[in-house]
C-alpha cells in the first residue's frame, strides 16, 4: 500500500497531459497543495506518475499557461500566490520575516516535510512554510522519515526494522478474541478512566507478576505503546534543560520525544554484561541527572543483555545517588534461550524505577497498547496529561488487549513466536558468518530483535544509506542511535524472510565493501 | 467502576484494621507509595475504606510503630524516606532544592496530582514531589481534574458531561461491526501509515464530501480524537510565544494543549450568530496572531451557531489578513432541526483552513478517531510529529471506523441519535423553563451537545462546584471555559438521563438561589 498513489489511466479517452494538469489543478484550486508549494523535479515526477517526459512538461506547460504554477531559478516550479500575485499584500507566509526567526530553527532542525516519494528534494509550502517549521516539536531525523515512509514503499529488503513481520504476528488468534468480543453483551464504546480500563490494568499485573514485578493495577498506565510512555514522562517529568543518563547507543537518540521537551542525554559506555556502572556515580554527579533510561533485556540496537549482577549494581549504585530509573522492558519477554534476570523494577524496593511494557513487540504493533508502572502519584500525574494529550487509548484495542492476554493467547503465542525467531536469527548468523567474516564483528543475541553489525572500518552511513536503497535495502544505520556513528548497521531478523536476507546481505556486503574502498 | 476500589473484607477473620495496616504496608514496601508520599486526611480514608475512625486509627499507629509512615505538624501523615533516615544522604527529592526551583512552578501551575478520592487535600509524593511538579506539560486544571476523576464515582449526576451516555452509544451496532471483521481474513495487527490507513482515510474523505469538503485522502491525517489534532497542532506548527484568536468563553480554554506549548491565547467576543468579526483585523495585527481556532456549529460551551452570511464574513476578514483557521467540527453532524451551513473548509480556496472531525461526539469516544484535514505539506508534518508521539492510531480502531462509515452504519445511527436528542433537548429546556425563570436565561441549541445557562447574578463557581458535588451533582462551571467567569453553567442534555435532568435541575436551582444570597 502506498501513501501516493494516483496515476493517469492509460485506458481513458483524455490525454495522459491533460488528466495530469486537471488532477494537479484540482489540488491547487482545493488549497490541498497550497500557493508557494515546490513540485517535485521532473524526473521524480515521471517515476511517480508512471509516464515519459515530454508529458510531464505538456502538462506542467498547460498548468503555467493558466497561471497556476511558476519556474523560479533556482527554487524549482512552485504554486503560484494568485492572491499576493494580485494584490502585493503580505502573506501570512511572510510571518517569519514579520516576527522574527527562532533562534534555533535552523542546525539539526532541518525540515524534511517529505514528498511521499523518496529522498529526492522535498516539496516545501510556501504560505504554510513557516508554520511547518516552527512548531515547537522536533521533526523527525531526516533518515528516520525517509525510513518510515519507505516502510510503505513496495518490495524493498527491510534489514534493519524493529517490527515483526506480518507473518509473525497472530492474526488468526486475534480473530478469535475478535469473534469472542463479538459474542459478548456489548463493546466499551464510552471514554476509559484516566488510567485505562480497569480490566486491561488487571491482566497487565497478571503478566508483570510472572516477571516478578508486584504492581496492582493503581500503579499502571495504560499508554498507547510504550513510545507515548517515554513522550508522557519526557514532558510530565521533567524540567527544560535536564539531563537523562542513558547507554550509548540507544534507541532514544533515534526519536525525539525528551529533545523536543528540552531534555539533554548524556550517554554511557557498555560492555557485553550491560552498561558499565564505573562511570555512572561521577557522570550522574557532573550533569545533576535528573533519570537514568536503560534497556536492560535485549538492548535496541545492539541486543546486549544486562546480566543479574550488572542489574543489581546498577541498583545499588543509583540508588546511593537516589537517581530514578526509568526501564525499558520492550523486548524482554522475547527471551529466545533462556529468560533473562528479573528487570529492574523487580529489584526495587523504594519505589525509584518506572517500568515500561509493550504489547507491540510481541502480539501486535498496530493495536498500540503499552503500559507504565510506577509509584502511584507519578502514573497519575502522567495519566492526567495523557487526558489532555489524547484522551487515553481506544477502549476496543484495550479490551482486545486484555482478553488476549487473560485468555491465554499471549503466552501460546509467544512459544511460537520465540521459536519461530530462534530459527530467524541461527539463519541470520550463519549468513553473516558467510558473508561478513572478515568485514564485520558482530553478538550473538540471546533474544529481542537485534544483531549489531560491527564494521571494521568507517563507512559514510548517509551514503551507504541511499545506495542501498538504490539496490533495493532498508537499512537502520549506526547514526541513528548515535549521531557520532560511522561503522554500525542495526540488523534485525524479525522482518525480513531468512530467503530476502540470503539476497539482502550479499548485496550489503558488497555495498560496504565498495564504499570503503572508494574508487576500486 | 471505581479506580481506587480496595476496602477491607468484614467477612475474613483478620481484624479491619489488621487488614489495612496490611494493604498499607504493601503499597509502602513495594515503592507503590514512595517516601514522603502523604496519605489523607483521616475522615477521607475512612470514608475511603468504609470503616470507622477508630479502625484507621489503630491501622495507622500499627504502622507508625513499624516506622513507615509519621505524623508532621501541619504535614498530615506521611510515608516516612528510611533511607533518609538511616545515612541522612541527599534523596532525589531534593533535586529542586540543589538544582533551582523553576520560574514558573508557582502560580497558575498549582499542581494537585489527585488522589483518586474526592476533593480534598490531595496526597503528594516525597521523592518523586519535584518530578510531579517540574514537567514541561501543564496539569489540568484542579477542577478539570476532579471532574475526570468523579466521572468514575458511582451515583453522581452529570450535568454538564460533554459525552453521549452509555445508552445513546451504538453498542449492538458496534458488535455487529466486530463480527462483520472477524470473519473477515485477518485483522491488521502491523503499524499502519504515517497518515493512518488508507482504507480509513477513503471512508473519511467520503464522508467530508457529504458536507461540500474536497479532501482526498492524501489531505487528512487520522488521529485519536480531535483532542490529538489539537495537541499536534499546538506543538507542531506554532512557535513559542505565537498567539491565537479565538472564541471567548471556549472549550480551548479547559485544556492545555496550547497553553502547555507556549501559546497564548486572545479571546474574541460573540453574538447569536457566532464570533463577530468586527474586531478581528484589529486584534489579529495588535497580537500577531498565528491563527484564529473556531468552532462554528454548536460552539462548545455556548451551543451557538455561527449562520452562513458569518461564515463567509470570517472567511474574507481572514482572507484579507491571510491569517490561517483551525476549524473545530466536533459537533458538526449532530444538528436537530436543520443541517448546520457548509463547513468553513467548504468555503476555503486557497488551503488555510485546518479542519477537524471526529468519531468521539456520535458513534463511539472509546474508539478515539478523529482527523485532521488540511494541506498536504501541514498533515504531513503533523504525521511526523503523531509518528514520534505514539506511532499512529490503533489499527484495530480504523478498520473498525472505516467499516463504520463505509458499511452505513453511521449514518443510520446519526438519524436516531438525532430523534432522541432532539427529544432530551426539549425536555431539558422544558424544565430549565420550570425551574430557572427568574434565575437564569438560556439558548435554545438547534444541535450539539449543550445549554449554556447565563445566571443572573454572579455566583463564587468553585464554591458551587463543591457544594453540588457533596448534593450528588457533578458540574462543568463556565470558568472553565473563561478563567474569569463567575455566571455561567455549560449544561449537557446528552449524558444526564431526562430523569436525572429531573432530579439535579431543580437541586442545582436551590443551590444557586442559596450562593447568590449569602445567609438567608
Amino acid at each position: 500500500m502506498q501513501a501516493r498513489s494516483w496515476t493517469p489511466d492509460p485506458a481513458s479517452a483524455l490525454p495522459l497531459h491533460r488528466q495530469i494538469s486537471n488532477y494537479y489543478m484540482d489540488k491547487i484550486r482545493s488549497g490541498a497543495w497550497p500557493p508557494g508549494m515546490r513540485l517535485a523535479p521532473q524526473r521524480e515526477l515521471c517515476r511517480q506518475l508512471g509516464v515519459n517526459r515530454s508529458t510531464v512538461v505538456t502538462a506542467l506547460g498547460e498548468l503555467s499557461a493558466l497561471g497556476l504554477i511558476e519556474g523560479r531559478r533556482g527554487g524549482g516550479t512552485r504554486v503560484v500566490d494568485l492572491r499576493a500575485a494580485a494584490d502585493g499584500s503580505v502573506s501570512y507566509g511572510d510571518r517569519t520575516a514579520a516576527s522574527g526567526s527562532r533562534a534555533d530553527a535552523s542546525g539539526d532542525r532541518a525540515v524534511s516535510t517529505g514528498d511521499g516519494t523518496g529522498m529526492l528534494p522535498v516539496q516545501s509550502a510556501g504560505s504554510w512554510n513557516s508554520y511547518v517549521e516552527e512548531g515547537v516539536h522536533y521533526p523527525n531525523l531526516p533518515t528516520v522519515q525517509d525510513i518510515n515512509r519507505l516502510e510503505y514503499e513496495q518490495g524493498l529488503i527491510r534489514l534493519g526494522t524493529g517490527e515483526p513481520s506480518p507473518g509473525l504476528l497472530p492474526g488468526e488468534a486475534m480473530t478469535r478474541v475478535l469473534a469472542e468480543l463479538s459474542r459478548q453483551t456489548l463493546p466499551p464504546l464510552s471514554y476509559e478512566e484516566p488510567l485505562g480500563s480497569p480490566g486491561l490494568r488487571r491482566a497487565v499485573s497478571g503478566e508483570l507478576a510472572k516477571n516478578g514485578i508486584q504492581a496492582d493495577p493503581d500503579s499502571i498506565l495504560i499508554t498507547s505503546g510504550a513510545l507515548q510512555g517515554l513522550q508522557l514522562i519526557a514532558v510530565g517529568l521533567l524540567p527544560r534543560g535536564s539531563t537523562i543518563l542513558l547507554e550509548k547507543p540507544s534507541y532514544l537518540y533515534s526519536i525525539h520525544a525528551f529533545q523536543s521537551a528540552g531534555v539533554k542525554f548524556s550517554g554511557l559506555p557498555m560492555d557485553e554484561h550491560g552498561l558499565l556502572t564505573d562511570r555512572l556515580a561521577r557522570e550522574a554527579c557532573r550533569t545533576k541527572a535528573a533519570m537514568l533510561y536503560s534497556i536492560p533485556s535485549f538492548h535496541n540496537p545492539t541486543g546486549i543483555l544486562m546480566d543479574a549482577q550488572r542489574r543489581q549494581e546498577l541498583m545499588d549504585v543509583t540508588g546511593g545517588l537516589g537517581l530514578p530509573i526509568l526501564e525499558d522492558g520492550a523486548y524482554q519477554e522475547l527471551w529466545l534461550d533462556t529468560p533473562p534476570p528479573p528487570p529492574l523494577k523487580a529489584l526495587d524496593r523504594d519505589g525509584r524505577v518506572l517500568h515500561l511494557g509493550t504489547l507491540s513487540k510481541s502480539a501486535s504493533p498496530g493495536l498500540r497498547i503499552g503500559w507504565i508502572v510506577g509509584p502511584e502519584p507519578v502514573v497519575r500525574r502522567l495519566a492526567d496529561i495523557k487526558m489532555q494529550t489524547d484522551y487515553g487509548a481506544s477502549s476496543l484495542s484495550q479490551l482486545a488487549a486484555a482478553r488476549w492476554l487473560e485468555g491465554g493467547y499471549h503466552e501460546e503465542h509467544l512459544q511460537r513466536l520465540r521459536a519461530r525467531l530462534r530459527q530467524r536469527r541461527d539463519a541470520a548468523l550463519a549468513l553473516l558468518q558467510h558473508h561478513f567474516a572478515g568485514l564485520a564483528a558482530w553478538n550473538v543475541p540471546a533474544g529481542g530483535f537485534y544483531i549489531w553489525l560491527s564494521l571494521d572500518k568507517p563507512v559514510p552511513l548517509r551514503t551507504l544509506f541511499r545506495a542501498a536503497h538504490k539496490a533495493g535495502l532498508l537499512l537502520n544505520t549506526g547514526d541513528l542511535y548515535d549521531r557520532g556513528d560511522s561503522r554500525h548497521l542495526r540488523l534485525s531478523y524479525v522482518y525480513a524472510s531468512t530467503t530476502e536476507l540470503e539476497h539482502g546481505l550479499p548485496l550489503l556486503a558488497g555495498l560496504i565493501r565498495k564504499l570503503r574502498q572508494p574508487g576500486s
